[in-house]
This record gives C-alpha cells, structure tokens and sequence, in this order.
C-alpha cells in the first residue's frame, strides 16, 4: 500500500485509520506500508563508511539514543494499547546500515554544513523493509546521512518495552530539501545578562536538527571579537555577560556535528549603540531624545559610517568574525538605518563634507569596505532588504536579501535580481502578538497577530505563506529559502522554547518540503496536525518545552476536533 | 519625604532619581522616605503571637529565606553598585516584630483563608524605621501578618553580601484589600496525562501568594471522587492521570498555609463528556457529530439534567466534594449549556414528558438538587453567568457568578441582584491570542487579541479595565473581585509560567490597591512599570519563569523606553 492510498482513505475517514505518518518535514517522496515492524534488541546501526567521520559515528550514536530514549506513545485512542497482537507478530528489526555513494569525497557532517548552499548535499535515500531484512540509508554525503537518520528516528513509537514501527515497509528515494536555506534567527542582543546560556543555545540548535533546520543566524551577538575585546567588556550588560570565544567555538562545532551552519550578525550601522560604551567618539546620535526620532527603538546610536575610523573599527569586526565563524555567510544587517541620526549629527555632517559625499556614497563606501573585507575572507555578505530597496548602494550580486518588512517585498528584491531569504514579519516573526514592550504604551505589538502555524503551513490558501508568489519561473531559482525569527525584548530563558516550538518546525516543513505533499495535495494544516502533534511530543520526550497544539483528546483522535468534524 | 512627592518628583524626571518605590500590589496607602536601611546579619523575625500557630511560623520562616536568597540587585544603571557609599553610611535593621491586635481570636493562617469573604481580614500595617530601630507588623488576623510579610519582602535588595532596602521611613497603616476576591482559575482538565503535575501547581501557588492572590479556582478536575471512584478510573486519560486523595490534600494544605483559598468547579450540566466513560447512560449527545452543534468545544456530552440518576451523580459528587474542600465556596458551572443536545436526546425527551417540565424547569430542579447539597454542607454556590442572564431558574441571591463572555455583561448581572466576579474574556484570559487550536481552521483565536498587562493595569483609559465600570454605587458592593483565567487548549508544563506571569500580577493589582494609587493617581501601566520589572525580576530569582516586559537596557532605566521619551 502506497502513502497515497493512505492519504486519500484518510481524508475520508481519518479516525479510523488512527495511522498518521509521523514524519516531519515530510519528505519529497515517499512510499510507505501498514505493516508492523519491532525493533530487536539487538538492534544496532552499522556505518558503512571507510574511515567514517568522528561526528558521523557521534550522530549514528545519538540516534540509536533517541530511539531507545523516546518512549514516545503513539497518539491514538489507547496510546498503542491496541497495536500489542500486532507488535507481537510483528517481524524484527536488527539492522540498519549506513553508508555513502561515493560521488564525493568524504567529509564531516560539521565541513559539509558549512559548505556554500550551491554545493552543500542534504539528499539521502532510505529502505525499511517490512519483513525484518536489513534497512539501508545511503547519501551522496554525511550530511544526507544526517539528515536521514533524523527521519529513520521519527519511525518508532513504544508499547512497554517494545519498540515498534506501524508503516513498513518504508522507501524514501532521494528526499532533498525544495530550498536549501531553513534557518531559525535568535537574536541574543536584548536580555542579557539574563539571557540565553550556552546551554538554551545548544538545547535549540538540537531542536533544529530534529526537523532539519539547517542554519541559525544571532543577531547583534554581544560577543567577544578578539580583534576588538573592548567591545564586549564595556558594551555588555556585566563583564561577565558577553559568550566568550570557548562558548562561541562550543556553539559552532555543536551546530556544525549536528548540520548546522552559524551565521552571526554584526548588524551596521544602525543599532549600534552599544559601540558607544567603548568607542563614544565612533557614535552618532547615541541615546538621544526623543529616541523615536532617531532610532526605530530606543537607545539610539549608530556607528559614523563616514568617519574613517568607524568604517575601520566595522571591517576590524568583520574580519576578525570572518575567521572565527567557518561558515561561507556573514550578515552585516543594514536594517532601519536612521537618516536624521546623521543629518543631525555634527561629525557625520563634517566627514560627508570633507569626502564630499552624500550619505548614500557613504554608506556605499562603508558598504564596500565592509563587504569587502568579507569577500577577501571568502565569506557571502546577507543584508536586511534596506540595502537592496532604499539606498542607492553598489551590491555586489551575489549578495543575499533578508525580507523582514513585508512578504510583499521579495518581488522587489527579486527584481533587482538578489538573492532572497524569507524572514518577513507578517509570518515569520515569532515574537508578534504579546503586546507593546515601549514603555506609556497600552496598544498591542507593532506586528500583530500572533504568528499561527496554521498560516505558515497552509501554502496557497488565502492569508498564508506561499515562497513563490509573484515569481515568475526564472526568478524562483532566487529564493533560497526562509526563517523564523525570535526578536527578544519579550523573551529570555523563561519562554524561548514554548514560543518557538513547534512553529518554527512549521517554517522548517514550508521550505524542506516546498508547496506540495508526495501526494500532490498542497501543504496544508489538516493534513499536517496530526504530524505535527507527533513532533512536538516527541520534542517533549527529548526535554524541549514545545506547546501543545490541542488538548490531548483531540491530539489521540486526528480530525475529531476539525472545525467541521 | 512621602511617596506623594517622589511620585511627583518622578514623573518629571524618572529616570534622575532612579527610584521606583518596587510594592507589588501598591499598598492602599504608604508613606516612603529615601533612606538607605541595611539588614543586619543578625536580623531576625521574632513573632509576639501568644501560641502563634505553626503556619504563621513558617510564613515567617520562609519570609526570612526570600530575604536571604532572591539576591536581587536593584533594577537601575550599575544594577546597584553605586549605592556602596550610601549602604556603607546605612542604619542596620535586626528585628521585625509581628504581632496581632488580639481583635480576633488568633487562628492559623489556612483556618483564615478559608473563611467567607466577608468574614476575611487581610489588613496589616507594618512600619520600617531609617534609623534602625526595630520594624513591627501588626494585624488582625494571622493572614493579615501573612500579607504584610510579603509586603516586607519586597523592600529587599542585595549587592555583593549585603541585604538593604532604599526608600525607609516606611510606615503602611492597615493596607486592606480594595477587593476580597482576587483569583486565578486554572484548567486541568484539558491536557492530562501530560498536565500539570502537583509540583506545578504548588509553584502557582507560591507565586500567586508573592503577589496577593487569595483564591486559586479549578475547572473540571480530573480527580478522585470518592464517592465515585469510577468517574476519574474511567474519565481521566489514563490510570495513573488523576489527581489523588493525597494529592487534593497537599495542594488544599499548600495553598492554605500561604493564604490561598481553593475553589473547585466541576462544570454541570455542560462539559460533562467526560462522564460517558463510567456513565454512558447518563450522558446526552455523547461525542456527537458534529461536535459543533451540540458543544462549543469537542467532544459533545452532557449530564442527563432532566433524569434522576443524573442529578443524584452530581449532587453525590458536590457532596463528596464539600467535605474534601475546606472553601466556603464551590462553583457549579453552568456555561455552554447546549439546548440542541437535550432536543436531540430521546431520554431527556421522554424525562422531561414524564415530569411535565421545560428545559428550564429542569435545569431548574438540578440546580435547586446540587445547590440544595452544597448549602447543607455550608457552602456557597459560584456559577457561570449565563445561569442567571440566559436561563428561567431560581437561583438563591446570595449565588455568586463569574462573568466570563465579555466585562459588558457584568451590568445585567449585578441588576439582577446577584454578586460578581470579574473573569471576561475581553480582559482576563490568559490563553487567548495563541491562534485557533480547533483543526482545518487557520482562523486567530476566537478571544483574540493576546491580553495585555497594560490595559488590564490602565484603569479608566479607554479600552482598560475597570471594576466598577457602568455601576451605581449601590452596586458597587456587589462586585466582589476578579480573577485570571488560562484554559489549557495549548497550555501545559511548558508554558504555565510564562504565559500566567507577570500577567496575573497586574490583575492582582487592580484588585488589591483598585482605581487608584495612594497618590490619588489611576492606576496606570506607565507607574506600574518599573514595579512590575521588580516583581517580575523577583520572580525570576524564585524559580518561576516569568516573561521579561522589555530588554534589560528598558528595565534599568525606568521611563527611557516610554513611547515619548
């Protein structure tokens, strides 16, 4: 039996086949049974790989652990009670083997990761047979066989101490993500010295991986620069308050061994008023009143970006992140940059007269030197769409846009012929909806409504999220994917895991997945409820506080609580 | 110097005299100086009660640990550090007196929690000298000491190994509650097995006393009845998923120690379904299709009101419930009473013929059935307002309602004569705004938008809160508090404290300290602020993740990020 026989018998009578693939993202293809298979006790995973990567066998190893660790119940009636005559005849599982094409060279899961997106492979195939024989996982790299033991682990639910699968036999050929960008932004700027340990950043970029989310980008990270450590030590709440460079090396290789590419942020020139604690005479408009005037949130304060010393100090930045940071992409921001903070500003003023420049030459010569700077190091630059709309700035075109004003804004970006990254706040931002942080304020957040998962899943329906809209076939190639986004004046430790799981999971499904089901049937979120459900117990299963989407009641019964069941 | 002038001194320049007097509720009056006070290591809390009953010691003891522990450092630029010199100078404090007027015979703080509202006293008044002489409380009641303790509490700051308070004189005179009933209902009905365990709840509690919460009000129970044993070994999810006897008791005892009245509600005759699972026969429309004309939520069911067995469960299972609940008071129920699911029901068709009774009538004779029992067990009855706005029943007038489908119905009620508690959905649901959770609906909540801290807190702006609003002040005694309410759709342990806290301490405040500030000043979100940063941080040191209001850089400069500033 095909999933498609499955699917269609399910729209007619989801709740009595209480049979959901649980797979999330679903992948590009597939074909699966209603077979039972048990896994045996002795089951283990066996790496077919000549001189196999130490963070290949690592993530071999932590999937056998998850499996083993889940425990996770099926969501039916019951919770599996009634599979017990099944699992019993069911036919054993004791191997999977692991092993790669050989049409690359082998690499490690943390180098393939960090590879640039043209050339990063996340394609793998998967077989679980139905009768027992041994399963198989292969890739043409590490990195798919990451990315298919994260699927090969979504398989496997538990009945007392048998561990078991309910759609046997299983082929996957090939699934590949439908855009190569899936990332997850958290900004770790605002809350400090109460903000996100080590830890809360390693426990999300786990989170990440388990739904193939592939890149995580920190805004205004209150960082230790080793070219410029002053940075931090006057710039941070305490001294003891910036991540310092073992933190930063720990974040990276815990992300890279697990797929993850770490994007920083340095964002310029605006927001940049922290620079002011060290470097006051690099500043302009620092902490002036009223801050509405000159910044979109207070303090103000942006870097001179005409002064040469400031245009020094960023590219100093730059390149000492450039050579901490493997990935191939740095962000320099460029979002909200506020033109009355330079008009009224004195220095600013005097720098643009003596270069005789405008402010646009001059964030053009700040831009180059920057950008520069990054492309000597091999890095890609990304910039908020500021810089592609509303500057008469020189762009190389390879440059990435991030969208973050509206969705409706790509179409201008693409036209310009950039590269985009979805990240716009009418569905992407995950901090929307809890109310005005701004102080004698009693109105509701600037972007309102809270962003549903529901809208982003539910691609072409009115109101929700489609990548393509308004893109004609020869631009589609420029979407290079999209992420959520976690700004924090109202978060810290207390709810990061609960506001962002498992929407974020939604995001990482739209862009892996892309418009269609295997089916045909476009993404939507009937269809995609009772595998969400699965996902987000099993995050909970692995200590990460997701929120339920629906009393447990409705989540043992897919569909009973459809608005017109 | 009084608290009148550092008001007024502060709201034309806040952020110079860095100095929020940090009471959370505000007292109903106060008297504050700006004298820096030290605590002395020998401090101590001697309690001059003749035989001080053992509650009221560990109030007192855990009065004492909280000073000791919280380890907050003020919420100001340098988090403190420049109050060395002037903490150096500092009088030190070594003893809090407490002790009772002798107006009432003394009684343990869990005996007086649970009085009537009207046979309550919650007043005390506590006086903090500059110079170092001893501090004395005095009250009423041994839950007036109780308050006023927590009052103490807060006064408390600490900056390297020393404790110190910064706004001494302190002199508080008989701070009374503007409301006696000040609640938050909590749902644990909806997301059992995975729902809040006993922990969960105690910490709730905790963090409701901090801030002068007095009733805690629980919807639908999964518990252990004991004259009905069969309702959660078959209701609840699973075996193991319902509250115990043991369980019961420790919360009761928990939350009377720390002057927390529980009031439990189990819903009649709507929201029953749950009983089907014992009790099939006394169930109408029992998970009927579809689930939305005979329900507002799913699963349908409905106790058989019209039939005999049906109102001898539900009498037996209130009776049961007074003697297990030391609380005057037990809520009933009474929303959502879906008449289209006893139109369809041929037994409750065939009841009603044979008694020659309307709907009405009938619902009628099950309230006068379960109001009679929980009267002669000295209890009060709390019901949904439809019972007294959209049904044709008697209802004795000393009937207490919550109103919850919007704060303009609170009018109608108090017209009819009966006494109210607000808990509209327009200003008191905690769990609106998260999107709908009914599936193939990508639809906002239906209570939208989220409920925001600031109009609740904002009395007498336009679209905030205010208790009285509409009212003659003959009727404004029939007002008897107000409550936060979070029904578990989408909540759970991974985001009870996030999504209740600071939130359901601005609700606190409105109805302790009421329309106004001791300045005569409304209540309004822009004083509140740095008061509530303070609780909140407070909080945050005892172990309850509360949600930061704005980034740090904003919580230690009082005013710098106000819209106008």
């Amino acid at each position: 039996m095909t999933i498609k026989t499955i699917l269609i018998s399910g729209f007619l009578a989801f709740s009595q086949i209480q049979s959901a693939l649980c797979l999330w993202p679903m992948p590009s293809n597939l074909d699966a049974g209603n077979s039972f298979l048990r896994l045996s006790p002795k089951f283990s995973i066996v790496v077919d790989v000549h001189n196999a990567p130490s963070d290949l066998t690592q993530a071999v190893q932590r999937a056998q652990t998850y499996i083993q660790t889940d425990k996770l119940q099926r969501l039916v009636v019951g919770r599996g009670a009634n599979d017990a005559q099944n699992i019993a005849k069911a036919p054993e599982l004791s191997k999977l083997t692991v092993s790669l094409t050989g049409k690359r060279p082998t690499q490690s899961i943390s180098a393939e990761a960090v590879l640039s997106l043209e050339d990063r492979s996340e394609s793998y195939s998967l077989t679980v047979p139905a009768d027992g024989s041994g399963a198989t996982l292969t890739a043409d790299s590490t990195l798919g066989l990451l990315r298919g033991l994260t699927t090969f682990g979504q398989l496997w639910y538990q009945l007392q101490n048998t561990i078991y699968a309910v759609q046997t036999p299983l082929t996957i050929k090939n699934d590949t993500p439908a855009f190569p960008y899936r990332g997850f932004m958290l900004d770790t700027a605002r809350n400090l010295p109460n903000s996100f340990s080590v830890s809360d950043i390693l426990r999300t970029i786990d989170a990440m991986s388990w739904v193939k989310i592939i890149q995580t980008d920190t805004q205004s990270w209150p960082l230790f620069v080793e070219s410029h450590p002053e940075l931090s030590a006057e710039g941070a709440y305490t001294s003891d308050s910036a991540y310092s460079q073992a933190d930063i090396q720990n974040i990276i290789s815990y992300a890279g061994e697990r797929g993850i590419d770490v994007i920083i942020e340095v964002d310029t020139p605006g927001h940049t008023g922290s620079i002011s604690f060290s470097h006051p005479e690099l500043v302009a408009c620092s902490d002036a009143s009223p801050w509405s005037t000159f910044a979109n949130e207070p303090p103000s304060g942006q870097l001179r970006l005409a002064s040469s010393a400031g245009i020094d100090l960023a590219s100093s930045v730059f390149g000492s992140l450039a050579s901490v940071f493997p990935s191939k992409y740095i962000s320099t921001g460029g979002d909200e940059v506020n033109t009355n903070c330079y008009d009224d500003d004195a220095e600013t003023q005097a720098d643009l007269k003596a270069s005789g420049q405008t402010l646009d030459q001059a964030l053009n010569t700040f831009l180059q030197a920057t950008h520069g700077t990054l492309r000597k190091a091999g890095k890609t630059p990304i910039v908020w769409e500021e810089m592609v709309l509303d500057f008469n700035v020189t762009l190389s075109n390879d440059t990435i846009a991030m969208v973050w004003i509206s969705s409706q804004d790509v179409a201008s970006v693409v036209q310009k012929g950039f590269r985009v990254i979805h990240a716009a706040s009418d569905f992407f931002y995950l901090d929307c909806g809890g109310g005005e942080w701004i102080g004698d304020d009693i109105a509701n957040s600037w972007c309102d409504p809270f962003k549903t998962w529901q809208k982003l899943i539910s691609v072409n329906q009115i109101y929700s999220f489609d990548p393509l809209a308004s893109l004609t076939s020869g631009q589609t190639n420029l979407i290079l994917g999209g992420e959520t986004l976690l700004w924090t004046e109202q978060s810290d430790p207390s709810n990061l895991d609960p506001i962002v799981w498992p929407r974020a999971a939604a995001a990482a499904e739209v862009f892996w997945t892309g418009a269609q089901l295997p089916t045909g049937t476009p993404l939507n979120s009937s269809e995609a409820l009772p595998r969400l459900h699965d996902a987000r117990y099993r995050f909970v299963q692995r200590g990460v506080r997701a929120i339920p989407l629906q009393p447990q009641w409705c989540a043992i019964r897919p569909g009973a609580c459809d608005l017109n069941a």
